[in-house]
Order: structure tokens, then sequence, then C-alpha cells
């Protein structure tokens, strides 16, 4: 507390990430990191751009990073944002387009940074419960609104909603603008980009983070309809000319087009998971269906609290959220085959 | 414009930042950016990092180079905060901190940014005009207001204010934030950050894109008193949660600790300036005293704009403003030697 704050710092609560421990040798299934390196080509852009063009400022509109997702994605140049990670971009969405007269709707379980953005910006929301199964009823957003957003899959169930059911959604509220947020989208779903050209209201959120293995560099990007992306580009250049590095752009472009890797890296994942939620039912688990890079997992006779401190003890650390509803569930980020392995066998020490 | 903005969108004027021309084999004197490249340690860091752990979460709170920062300057470690670039600071302080009831006051003549993140914040600011030689008088901030803000040497004019001036404004206006906005202190002037343990009201802000060569990498840091840290803290983990990717902390944590290349740069530039200075007024230049890696003159007859034209028809670029007071200046960067010959041999010919 401090007379020098804004009157707006002292209303905030802040977002609380999962833990990034400093000691090494964990098994870290708590944060939704890809468990594969990045693509070598990525790492070797970067190293090819580690020189004395640092001195100089990055392109503000990081172009060359735009046109590669412009292409992959088939959209134009101009229906590009990117951000310093999705996170950021969300942040300018909430700011651009989320902020309306009328409240922003968004799932009871959801990112919990949704509500944190609405602190910050000063906006009312209404959260609409999933259902008893945590699916997404899209019959449920009927009341009167201003805009919506839900992430696809949702996190943390990892539960997908199909592209039809979307479709419906952006028909039935075609004056307000509906964001989904794709950070998962690479791991088994359709990504809803395919609709942008048909929809005006909708804007697609996505992240290098997960499914490039980029985490630790800090791109994400938002793909819509060139009126919904300028008004991005208007709050992004009110608040920071360069938010995208040198490194990042040119690591990202390059992820971005080492298309190999990347399908297998996303295919290893989705086998993992398989196996993964087969030995979690076999415990007596019962699992969300996920189609994400990680499950959601609750056990009949064992407090999740506790599954999780158990996992601490032997190195391997999940995570699990305190809200009404899910406050039983275990989330576990898929890791590698062998990651996994050593996963499953301390589940079935602890269960057992 | 589109339905689907807020209504802050309608509203904003985003800045505009200096070309990032795309053809090479120009002299660019136009943004600000040191001649000489980062520090070789600040590459090799990056290069140790480019590696697996890019696919993991960078620490959210950069730790290790807020503890650089804090070890240079000689603080404590939760006197320190970073951010994307000092842009992304200044934003944090703008909604933070300098956002009060009373409007802000800035300089007349100062960095364009200020007034956009006004916009961006919806606060109330006035402008205090500069001296007749461009200074800045502090016993012209005593009118009413919530919070000051400047940049020590001033943008774009490279003037000025002694610590003696900046201690007798933080005594009187000491129940308000003073945000000094250091991005060219290190070209000749003393820092605020000596008064930080002594005034609860002050934040000093820098930046690595200028001094320590690091424009490409989007680093920027603000020191002040706890109270005021943690109120940056509130709002950037209301925002993003993970603002510097890994290889800037890294990288940015090794600029810090290069002090004999950072000085020797550093005092290139001084000694470049100077000449440009006298080369300037041998020509007929009015040249403002300098304390940044830059100039900012004007000719008795020849208009600011076609001098420019002019360079830039010789593959020299420069930056020139249209605001009233000083459109008949040019900002030059300072080059290297060679850069600055070219320049002088290019302001010969068209002057004489």
């Amino acid at each position: 507390m401090s007379q020098f704050w804004s009157n707006l710092v002292h209303t905030l609560t802040p977002y609380v990430p999962g833990e990034q421990p400093k000691v090494t040798n964990l098994i870290k299934l708590n944060t939704n990191e890809n468990p594969y390196p990045p693509s070598p080509k990525a790492l070797a852009a970067i190293r090819a751009q580690t020189g004395d063009a640092l001195k100089l400022y990055p392109d503000p509109n990081a172009e060359v990073l735009k046109q590669s997702i412009a292409d992959y994605h088939q959209v134009n140049l101009n229906q590009v944002f990117v951000g310093n990670g999705s996170d950021e971009v969300l942040a300018h969405a909430f700011q651009a387009l989320l902020k309306q007269d009328k409240p922003l709707l968004f799932p009871d379980i959801t990112y919990s940074f949704y509500p944190v953005y609405c602190g910050l910006y000063e906006m009312d929301y209404q959260t609409i419960p999933l259902t008893e199964q945590f699916e997404i009823n899209i019959e449920d957003y009927g009341q009167d609104s201003g805009a919506i957003i839900f992430p696809n899959p949702n996190a943390p169930t990892g539960r997908l909603l199909n592209l039809e059911a979307i479709e419906l959604l952006l028909k039935a509220h075609s004056n307000k603008v509906v964001v989904v947020d794709e950070a998962y989208i690479d791991f088994g779903g359709e990504s809803a980009i395919a609709l942008v050209n048909q929809y005006a209201n909708l804007l697609v959120i996505q992240t290098l983070s997960k499914s490039r293995s980029l985490a630790g560099m800090r791109v994400g990007f938002a793909i819509g309809q060139a009126p919904l992306i300028e008004g991005l580009e208007r709050v992004k250049n009110s608040f920071n000319s360069y938010p995208l590095d040198r490194l990042a752009i040119y690591g990202a472009k390059a992820a971005f087009e080492d298309e190999e890797y990347f399908q297998a890296c996303c295919q290893k994942i989705i086998t993992t998971r398989n196996h993964l939620t087969q030995t979690l039912e076999a415990l007596g688990f019962s699992v969300i269906p996920s189609a994400a890079n990680f499950v959601f997992a609750t056990h009949p006779n064992y407090s999740a609290e506790k599954i999780a401190a158990s996992l601490r003890e032997k190195s391997i650390i999940v995570r699990y959220f305190k809200q009404a509803r899910v406050d039983q569930y275990l989330r576990i980020t898929i890791g590698t085959d062998l990651e996994n392995t050593a996963l499953c066998d301390a589940l079935n020490q602890i269960i057992r």
C-alpha cells in the first residue's frame, strides 16, 4: 500500500503464474510447456541474429513474422497481430475490443487471467457455468452482453468445443466480438481461423509457447478481419512500439516454417496423452476428454492436494486449483514418454 | 473504424516511432541507437541460452537481471522493476503511479509518447513550457498537479537538468510521484538513482537500448523505493506474467556486468558528440548543449525539413519534428567517427 499508487492499483488482484522452480532435476508438469525443445531451425535462426544488429530497434511491425503466420494460415498480412506472448495479445484484446458498455461473458471454469484483465481495465464481466461435464454450452450465452471470450480447448479442463458450435455462437452474436483463445488448439482441435473471413466479429488468439516449444521467447498472435486487427494495433502503438525483440521475431518465424518438426512434436504429445489417460483411468481417476497438452483428472478416494504433495515428494510437480467445482482436480502437463513413465510409476505407488 | 472497437480505441492517437528503413547502406542517425555493437559478453550470454531451455517459461520475476541491476546501482532487489523496453516500464508507471485525480505535468517539448500514454489511460495532463533556451525550470511546476514526469537529459533537446534542481523539485512535491526518465543519462549526466533512498516519491527509469546497445532486445528498468516498485509489479502482474524472454534476461545481465565495454562506448560517443557540435557551430548551426547521444540543432538560413531531405539524398537519415517551437530543429544521433565524418562532409556540401 502506498499513497503514491493510482486508485486502480489498490483494487488489483494480480495473476499468479504456475511455479518456475529454481531447482533442476524436477519433472515439471505444472505449466503446460512442451516437453520437446524448440525446432533446431528456430534455434539456428536466433543464433544467426545474435550479432551487431541487436544495437538497432527491431521492426516495430514485425512484418517478416506476420508474413510467415499469414502464409501459414492463408490470411492477409493485415489480418495478423503479434505480441509479447499471447498474454499481452489478450491484454490488448480486453482493452481494445472486449471492453464494452455491457458485461463480458466467459466460462466459470476457465483461464484465470480473464478476471484479472477485467480488473486492470475496469470492465464488468459475468461468468457462465460450464455444464456438469465441464462443457461450454453455447445456448447458455444468450443473456445481454458486450462480448464473449473462451479458450478452446478450454483451460484447465482441456475440453474442446467443435467448430460447428463456434459458428452458431458467432452467428447468434454477430454484433459483438467473440474471442477464441486457442493456446492449446494444435494438440487435437480444429482452429477457428478457418472462420475468420466469414465472421467479422471473430478474433482468434494463439501462442508459440505450447505447440512451438517457445515459452521462453514470448510470442503470441491474433488473427481476425482487418478492422479488429487495427483496433489491437492502435492500443499496441499507444503502449509499446516494439513489443517483439529481434530474436523473437526471427526465432518465431523459423519455428512457423518448420512444419515437419511441429507436426512430429504435436503427434508425440497426443500419443503420450492417450497413454496417460488410459493409465489414469486404470487407477480409478476420472479424466476429462482432453484436446490439449495436459489432462484434467480427479480421483474419488484421494484429494488433489494430497496427490500433488505426494508427487512433489517424488520430484514431480503438477498443478491443482483451489477454485470451487475443480478443487479436486489435478492438471497434469503431458511430458516426454520417459517423464510420463515416471509419473505413472509414482501414481501407481501413491494410489495403491 | 469499427463497431467492434471499445470506446477508448476511437479516441487514441498512437505514437509513431522513427523510421526503421528496410534498405541497408544508410547512415542511420534517426532513432538514437548506439553506433557500437552490444558487448561481446552480452552476445555470448544470449548464445549460451539459445537452447532447449527456451521451451520453458522464463522466470516471471527476472530475478538474476534485477540482482545485477541492484548490485550495479547499490539498491535492494525490491527497488528494481524490469520491463520489455523502457516504453513498457513507462506505460506501467503511467497507469500505476502517474494517473491521479489531478493532472500530470510534463514539459511542452519532450518525449512525444507521454501524451499518448495519457490517452491510453484517460489521464489529464498539462504541459509546462521549457524556457527560451529549452531548459526545464523547476519553479514553473508549482501549479496544482497529481504527478510530474520529464526525461533527463530531455528529449529531443538533449539538455540536462542537474541533480540539485531535481532534489529541490522532489522536496517541493514530496506528496506526489516524480518520474525521471533517464534514457540518455549515461552520455554525460548524473543519475537521480543516487537520490532514491532519500525520496520516497522518486522513480527513475532507464533503458538498455541506448548506452548498452541493446535496442533490439527490449529491456528497460525502474528504480525507486519498494512501495513504488510494488505498484508497478501489481500492474505488470495483471498484464503479462513474463514480459522479458530468457535471452533478454541473460543478455541484459551480461551487458550490465561488462563495465569496461560500457564506459568505452559512452566515452567514444561523448567525444564524437563534441566534434559534431564544433562542426555544426562552424557551419552556422545553433546547437543546444547536449548530454545525450544526439544533438538538437537549427540553422538560421536553411529549413530543417530541407536539410533532412538533402541528407536523405546522400543516404543519411536524421529526424525532425513538426511541432511548434522545434520545427526548425534537426535531431541527429551520434554515429561512429566514420559516420560522423560522412555527415559533416554532407552538411558542408548542403550548407555551402
